[in-house]
């Protein structure tokens, strides 16, 4: 065991930052033990050092340009918590280049960037180690590439983003509206005033990109993974849902299906005893289906300063004792050498439905649907339609469908032709429904 | 990387050996670049070699002597799956001690003779994976090693023992008697024919006695947990549970309260939306609370041929590539270093509590029993008494209360003083109730 120091640069001290620069210094006891070595901060890259901070950072340099980082030769090892993708790259690029190892959290850049990162590490004989890129401070990252690693994966299901998730919940239990919910959120810290990266889905897109990268060793543009967000999700389909047993998530899903790769990032109705429907506010967790092991589950804050510091300490202990090296030289992860599946086309998914429509409370609209539906072969599981409530119905009522097994490409055809049918007002609501 | 094949010896060829064996000959070339090298089973020891098994091994040399294994100096590991703590112990330390590698899933041996194993290890240079110890096919050891080894660990708690889930989930889900429940999981293969180790929560205080070492780093005797199983676990007590809006779980429990250690394997009620609460069946589940990450939960599998198998060859690839090796010298343990806490005296313990107590159905009884409460200051959160129905009361009732927070030691004195009431019949029932 080597007993020299650790030497660690930071760029970035943001709420991650802050939270490593804490635990390096007020656990250095705790710290040095586990990592068999004392654990250093020597320097940290700021974009404003005279701002004052909750945290007294007497130990490292702080410094206002991120190449101070990059170029001090005497570090070992670089954090990357400044997030983004433009000048982070060269900084992460430059610091493996002149040496050093990389932890970073910084999940946009490995989606989107990821080879260039690895390959460079790879030339460089130096490692990058991203436990903290995807479900905060929820270990799994280690679960897939050494717990798991005896598996060939079969399928991974995540709740990946806290903000979509504290909102669900929030809707779900109030019965109020997205907007209400969001501005919940916002106040309470849970999401950006600028929310659009979390609620879209790319955010989780992001994640779910390194997910399968690690899982099924595959590199997938972010271009092809299919993406709804929740920002028009309408609370009446949270009422429905519930009334039909199930919760709504916003779930990043990766699976294999007679030989290719599915991936997808949508809201599902998930039934509510389903473990992953049980995940409240701003909750992570990740369902991974292993050939060997079954179905786990791993869950935790998957955001927040310390959940994620967590993780971003954890890595620099694996550096320190040697074990992220031995992982990264294995894994050969954003490598060419893989045996790529080819990707399954969205029009080529099974799933159930549910299916919401506004349309006129008069004879002969259900049975315009359902000859619609089954003009499609599309089988109907079961159905709800309620008595025309108040004055403000304008004689419309909410149809609600939930159907069989059905391919996508299919089942959108015919919602798109149910848009054109005469009692049907607006557009057909549609998600996928799981167990 | 080192390009020599791993050279593997196995003692123990039952349930959990034949998965091993069939991962390590079907996913050869999976695993291999797992490892970055061949993983080959060169010998296995087995109780009959002339028995007939269901997986071909033409690879391997089948021998009836586990001295084979051990006194083979071409191996390098041996993975021990025999169990028991007699003269595995001896094949254990002979492995150790000519230079092997111990692989092994044997809780009872890590929990009894852990230091002596690990001293052993460590004389010889050596290192003992022991994922498949605890909780089958969930990775955590290596999240409580590596996941969140930058964490102060705060409490765990888990459902340990999948044989006490499957007749405890079929009591609640039936209604049925434990008897039954028993019968049904000896009939799936749940439980063996002699099930005492399981339910009376033996297996559950060695699992938790290796969590303990290391998530807190301190040696507890097995004598040191306080240890209730489940076979004196009344039908009534589950339906009363889930009328009050509570599961009940076999739960092993260590947490830090006051600077002291608290570990316990007891029944315990929790509240029905906890997540363990939803852990059905067969399932595993651990709950790891630590000062950074904040709550975290691992789910899946804890017993079974491929589950198991999963993680013991998840420890042969941590040995391959090294991680392994790093992990065991860096985490020291069953070293006597440690800063071990104080045990907290279970009489300290503070709890909510469930309490049952058949009474008889006249005036007075309900002031007899909780003035004897309030003597000791136990304070009555809820009380549910139904109406005595039908004629085979004996004009008795079921008499359940829910307490606030009491000391363990006061509860149980006060408990005992009910017994000894008059309109008191039988011995009160109770245990502990959780969020």
């Amino acid at each position: 065991m080597s007993v020299l120091p650790l030497k660690i640069g930071m760029i970035g001290l943001g709420v991650v930052g802050t939270g490593v620069a804490k635990l390096l210094s007020e656990q250095q006891e705790r710290l040095t033990k586990k990592a068999g070595r004392l654990l250093v901060l020597k320097k940290v890259a700021v974009r404003d050092a005279s701002k004052s901070r909750d945290i007294s950072l007497d130990g490292p340099v702080i410094t206002n340009h991120w190449e101070d980082v990059v170029n001090d030769s005497s570090l070992d090892v670089v954090v990357e918590l400044a997030g983004g993708t433009t000048w982070t790259k060269d900084a992460i690029l430059g610091s493996l280049s002149s040496g050093k190892h990389i932890v970073t959290a910084n999940k946009a850049l490995l989606a989107t960037h990821g080879k260039e990162v690895f390959d460079c590490a790879r030339k460089n004989n130096r490692c990058v180690a991203f436990e903290a890129s995807v479900a905060g401070g929820i270990p799994i990252i280690g679960a897939l590439t050494q717990g798991l690693a005896a598996n060939k994966i079969i399928g991974i299901r995540g709740i990946l983003n806290g903000t979509c998730n504290f909102i669900l919940t929030s809707m779900s239990e109030t019965g109020g509206s997205y907007q209400d919910a969001l501005k919940e959120a916002q106040k309470l810290g849970f999401a950006e005033s600028d929310p659009t990266m979390d609620v879209d889905g790319t955010d989780t897109a992001h994640k779910l990109a390194i997910l399968v990268q690690i899982a099924f060793g595959q590199t997938i543009p972010l271009a092809s993974i299919d993406r709804v967000g929740i920002s028009s999700l309408n609370s009446i389909d949270i009422h429905f849902a519930r009334e039909l047993g199930y919760g709504i998530k916003l779930l990043a899903e990766a699976w294999i299906y007679d030989g290719k790769l599915a991936v997808h990032v949508s809201p599902v109705l998930l039934r509510r005893h389903s473990p992953l429907a049980q995940v409240r506010q701003a909750y992570n967790a990740i369902q991974v289906m292993g050939d060997a092991v079954g179905d786990t589950l791993y869950y935790g804050l998957g955001a927040g300063r310390m959940p994620t510091a967590s993780s971003v300490v954890a890595d620099i202990i694996d550096i320190a004792v040697g074990r992220a090296q031995s992982t990264f030289n294995s894994m050969n992860l954003w490598s060419d050498s893989g045996n790529s599946s080819p990707l399954l086309s969205s029009d080529d998914v099974n799933s159930r439905y549910y299916l919401r429509l506004l349309v006129d409370d008069k004879p002969g609209v259900l049975a315009d649907v359902t000859k619609l539906l089954a003009k499609h072969q599309i089988s109907i599981a079961s159905i709800i339609q309620h008595e025309a409530e108040g004055e403000n119905t304008n004689g419309k009522v909410q149809l609600v469908i939930m159907t069989h097994l059905s391919k996508c490409g299919k089942f959108r055809v015919a919602a798109q032709e149910l848009d054109f049918l005469d009692c049907v007002s607006g557009k057909a609501v549609h998600y996928p429904v799981e167990d």
